[in-house]
């Protein structure tokens, strides 16, 4: 059943709000007074699109259908779902929630972006304080998953639950806060790593870089994955969270931070969080949890490597320092290394496909030893690959060493063909691979014959290669 | 030329040291008087021998040679560096440095990791401070690159620059601390927001998985790719830097936090931040960072993702509720997505082995609609890959719409072939696929017919798109 959102207030966040409904098939009447609202609508609208469809293995629903209004009320008269994302000025926000409530079905929830105010003071003098709660999201709201769900003791239990269900169902993280509080939960620490951070700054202890250094090559990474607690519950080892909170309780009362107001640490306190995660993470072992926490680290830091960005781009630095020339002895050894844990599938095996990634880099490293390297493709030539046939021998696993050897088998002007073998550590062959390779310019996108002093490469590696064979 | 490590104190921290230098080839001795220190060594080295080579596409040098030494004084005579890991006390760590310089060499940096002393209290009464400084690193060492150096006035420029040399041939990311303060700078927000989750967790508002959950569904994943500061560049829009901070400066004087000490937010320290996260950022519009941490988030998630975990793990569930079963028409549709950034290349298109990706999807919908899905894979039976052929028609590119047509063209006991044609929206074909598989037991690990239930479903597609071709 086709649904409607009713987006008030088309900003950067209720402009993400938009995007998230209408690209899982809400339809979308949306109110902003602003007369940019709608190219600044379009901008966002322009990077969801772009990014919400890759996180999925599967086409998302066809979009709803885009409405702007002139009026709250044409906005809201239909509407399952009504996203108030106002400035944070609670006068505003009342006004603009009774007008909401003249037109609203009484079943429609109403949900705040507000990041500080608490529903109790959005409900003040409400029609119908029921249906009214704080959904707080966070920018990029059409990629982050989170939504700290704050209902007050006069929100509706049944309004609640239908928020809950709607936001999952577009993808979502409801995260249903139990009591209200200002700022709810996530921008109080973000609010307290920013007055720490002003300090730094105002100190000359660091700079803005330096700071965003200091947390998206540490903490940031374990914190995308698993949070604060889980994340010392490892630190506290075996003997678990309440060790760890004997080890490092001490440094509350030293002066690492400028902010030092600490609730006293009692028995009944540490017992607290020490009860909390085990319900939370019990389950799983330290040694489990490790596991779970180094291969999530491996894989976001490939990811971010893939990107050229942030950690991983420090990763690639160091890899230029350990490659090795492939040489021109036959064969050549074109790869050597691990096969990562993001490789594997639910077979527990390498995935098929990167048995291509593997015979895909073999390529890479044959072409940079011809002399087609990043500066050769910078000046607007390349081999494209045009067939690909490769047998599977045997199962490849995460962890394990490979080698791949690699001969010209054909070298005919544009046409070359490479045949690929790929090893592990003690010899025995995992696959082999022939690829058809096609020289091309990448300005017109054709095929044409290699720049002379590759071909000629070329060539005495296919003589060198076939001397090998016979 | 082989370089040496000693190694002083090998619990956690010292052990992952101890893992990122012998894996980068160094010649480790290691000093730790605890009974246990060798397993808990090896259990460090364990994990990090699993990680560390995954980062990478080549292979790390050979592993260095590992020592286990019964003095101070054997470990440390000819090291290059010395690190020391012992217990947070002062009176020992003095200790500890004083048997240290007796026996090595004046050239080698000696580190610490100390999370909260200051460089200046570790060089008290020292034969040689120039050679001490704080290299301070966050676990799990092997794999985090974040190093936090901070020497102090006596520190010895050279010292500082030997130890940014290290620290950067071993991968590792060395942040130069300008002014010695205690805990240094990353630690300084980790207290800040461990004493926000202790009040949490003490007033009732939330849980310890609640806060991990506000953490690792939202700005965690920010943090780990931009950290605070950029961005928030982005949050301020083409207004910048100072706009942001005029905009949420007055929360400051809010109890967003119980942790309420900070400094006045001056023109001065506003001018300060604005500028410096110029000099940071400035060479980067605001639309090319959304873009880039769009896409940086994009991949993160994506990599949860294909670890089960996190973030990942609720696209996973969403994705369930979008999947539809590909029927048993002729052709089926077998794969029906968007092309994600993380799958093109230099070329700027989709790299070859990810239509071995797509091609292979193709193959696990296919099962599914045979019948050959989790369950059944649980029960010990799947379908392995032998053969592949790929032929690449046309390119494509990340955020295009892409389909795949599949028919069944072999259907013989345990011997099945694919034959799979990748569309673009257009109909236009991208690549065309056929894939040999065999059913085997992944008991045995060897070929065997598939349960009568499924070779019939098979059999019928065979019959089905046999009449489809001809």
């Amino acid at each position: 059943m086709k649904q409607t959102a009713a987006i008030i207030g088309g900003g950067v966040i209720g402009g993400g709000w938009l995007a998230r409904f209408l690209l899982n098939g809400w339809d979308i009447n949306v109110f902003d007074p602003d007369p940019e609202a709608e190219r600044k609508i379009g901008d966002v609208l322009k990077n969801a699109r772009h990014a919400l469809p890759m996180l999925y293995e599967t086409a998302l629903p066809e979009e709803g259908q885009l409405t702007f209004c002139t009026t709250i009320q044409q906005a809201v008269t239909t509407a399952d779902w009504i996203q108030e994302s106002v400035p944070e000025r609670l006068d505003i926000k009342h006004k603009v929630f009774a007008e909401i409530q003249t037109h609203c079905r009484p079943d429609a929830v109403i949900g705040s972006s507000t990041s500080g105010l608490k529903p109790s003071e959005l409900q003040q003098n409400a029609q119908r304080p029921e249906q009214i709660m704080v959904t707080h999201p966070f920018n990029p709201v059409y990629l982050l998953p989170l939504i700290e769900v704050v209902p007050s003791d006069q929100t509706g239990a049944q309004h609640v639950e239908k928020a809950k269900e709607t936001l999952t169902s577009v993808g979502l993280y409801p995260l249903h806060v139990r009591k209200e509080i200002d700022a709810h939960i996530a921008d109080r620490f973000l609010e307290a790593v920013w007055r720490e951070g002003l300090w730094l700054i105002k100190d000359g202890i660091a700079t803005t870089e330096e700071i965003d250094n200091a947390i998206r090559y540490g903490f940031g990474l374990r914190w995308a994955q698993m949070g604060l607690f889980e994340t010392y519950r490892i630190a506290g080892g075996e003997a678990g969270m309440a060790h760890f909170i004997a080890q490092f309780g001490p440094c509350l009362a030293w002066p690492w931070t400028k902010l030092m107001d600490v609730p006293e640490l009692t028995d009944e306190l540490t017992q607290k969080i020490a009860d909390q995660s085990d319900a939370q993470s019990g389950h799983k072992s330290i040694r489990e949890l490790e596991r779970l926490r180094d291969n999530n680290l491996i894989a976001m830091m490939r990811a971010l490597k893939q990107q050229g960005s942030a950690a991983g781009s420090l990763i690639t630095d160091h890899e230029s320092t350990l490659r090795h020339a492939p040489g021109t002895s036959a064969p050549m050894r074109t790869v050597e290394r691990t096969v990562p844990i993001d490789w594997t599938d639910y077979n527990g095996h390498m995935n098929e496909s990167r048995y291509g990634q593997v015979f895909s880099d073999a390529a890479d490293a044959f072409m940079i030893a011809v002399g087609a390297d990043a500066d050769y493709i910078a000046a607007g030539h390349s081999f494209f690959t045009a067939e690909t046939t490769v047998k599977y021998l045997s199962e490849t696993h995460a962890g394990q060493k490979i080698t791949v050897d690699s001969r010209v088998v054909l070298a005919d002007g544009k046409k070359v063909k490479l045949s690929h073998q790929m090893l592990d550590a003690s010899g025995q062959i995992l696959a082999s691979c022939e690829q058809f390779m096609l020289h091309v310019s990448l300005t017109t996108r054709k095929s044409c014959p290699p720049l002379a002093g590759v071909e000629a490469k070329i060539n005495a590696l296919a003589a060198a290669h076939k001397e090998d064979i016979t």
